[in-house]
């Protein structure tokens, strides 16, 4: 997988309007916000059955209702299209 | 749900011994490490389902196989005996 550079990030990033690029440009994220934690974690459990197929690991952190999601590629030391990919999946998986 | 002095957090935790108190003795925190994700995802989801069951929930944050654990009760402003129930359900669900 190959580092992504800021220009293609943001072009990305243009599709997934509520995501972020990190200031030193290393990951995107995103906060979601659910009705209560039932959804919220049936949403993580989307994500993670998906994030575990494509052996992809989100950052995540989970208190109640909200979700911050932060993906990064370790291996390629920032952000590659499998970030791009799992992001396009954790919107869709969250129903937003 | 009454909010637990230091004292009685500090015995609580005398069979809780990977489980902390915060600095300012608010809340209860433990970081799990398991094999890969597939293991910390498992846990969580095994808190998930009592957290759920109990209406209380951690928070807590997860980066591939390590899960950081968070525990407090925010009606109460503080550590409660929710929060020591659901530490022990923690380490038991973590096989450790």
């Amino acid at each position: 997988m190959i580092k992504l550079e800021k220009p293609s990030i943001e072009a990305a990033l243009k599709s997934l309007p509520s995501w972020v690029l990190s200031e030193d440009g290393l990951s995107i994220g995103r906060v979601y916000r659910f009705e209560d934690f039932n959804a919220a974690f049936g949403f993580m459990t989307r994500v993670a059955l998906m994030a575990d197929k494509m052996d992809h690991h989100p950052e995540w952190f989970n208190v109640y209702n909200k979700v911050n999601v932060t993906l990064t590629t370790h291996d390629a030391g920032g952000v590659t299209m499998k970030d791009i990919e799992l992001a396009v999946f954790c919107d869709a998986a969250s129903g937003t």
